[in-house]
């Protein structure tokens, strides 16, 4: 259930390489990755069964639609097989839902069904703007909403994932991500229905190792 | 000097016209704002001299050369004037000195003479970086460098403005961002070699009026 996640901005190619090799030994669902790595992992995980994730608009979300199209469909021909795409959080905020549909919408289609999650991030939004971000997800044909950047100054909380999981109602996937540290929290989001785990702590998680780590993910 | 910066996340409509508003009024020179947007701000300034300059492959730099070329031409069909693009990161600290002058080069070409400064988050690079940085910007035919994204850690330091100022040789611009919040800061910077000052204080600097802003550019 595991997006091992390393998307810091100074992160190397030998942090890359050496993330892959993790995900291969502990069984990783996915690695959840920036656009540049994409085709690195596509040649380090050839052969085996981890899924490249990758990010779209990321982290803020205020690009172009159609950028996040271009994005999208370079992603899947450099050999991603996810997106987790960033909501468009300022037309969000600013009650524009239609652009908000549209800009989910335009990735969807352009994913070609593939899976598409929506990064809502939830620590900018009220209750309420957490529920239209789950419906237009949900209308636009997403796959999963999913709570967290990383990037905001709050993570995934249990009262978010519950309302995310109560809203989609098993219709689309929950991923929690954000401050995932640890193997509780992360069997705590599980039984309030999160169905995918992104962080940057997997291996200490599966192996109850507790690791040094500058991540803020 | 200003470029009148607004680039949260969660800013809405509502605050982006009242930021254009703000440059009209104090004659900024340019308003940096995301590129979802640029239409708006081509309305709100249409018949002013208040230039707009947008954001790309931005706050991580790490998405694939193709979608910033793409994310640019757009930018200025849409109407914008001038581009910040984040540097390949990752790939400046993984040595990828080639990755990292394709990128800039790719962005620049799309921009058909119009001005791309290039930011190069100093808060991440070693006194090396910087000045490999410096030195590909140049290469690469960019117009500036620019310190930072406001989005990580550390933004302006006077040392670097200083290194910046040096190794450009006047030969570029240098734009310095992130942490400007006063006046004494801004003219410190400005000595040291800065051509243009990124923030989100604009108004307070010129006015001499203090803020309250919750803004971490």
């Amino acid at each position: 259930m595991i997006d091992h996640t390393l998307l810091l901005p100074d992160a190397t190619s030998a942090d890359f390489e050496r993330h892959f090799a993790e995900a291969i030994e502990h069984s990783f669902f996915a690695v959840c990755i920036p656009p540049f790595f994409v085709p690195l992992a596509a040649k380090a995980l050839k052969k085996t069964p981890v899924k490249i994730c990758t990010v779209v608009g990321f982290a803020n979300g205020y690009n172009m639609a159609a950028t996040k199209v271009f994005e999208t469909k370079h992603a899947f021909i450099q050999g991603a097989h996810e997106i987790d795409m960033v909501i468009n959080i300022a037309a969000l905020k600013s009650g524009d839902h239609a652009a908000v549909l549209d800009d989910i919408r335009s990735v969807v289609r352009a994913a070609h069904g593939h899976t598409v999650k929506v990064i809502i991030e939830t620590y900018y939004l009220t209750r309420e703007e957490k529920i239209a971000a789950c419906e237009l997800s949900m209308k636009a044909g997403a796959h999963f909403v999913k709570t967290s950047t990383g990037f905001a100054k709050g993570g995934a909380t249990p009262e978010d994932v519950a309302l995310m999981a109560q809203i989609v109602g098993g219709k689309l996937g929950v991923k929690a991500s954000g401050g995932i540290h640890d193997r509780a929290t992360a069997e705590k989001m599980i039984s309030l229905g999160a169905t995918r785990i992104g962080t940057s702590h997997g291996v200490s998680i599966v192996t109850g190792q507790s690791l040094t780590s500058t991540s803020q993910y």
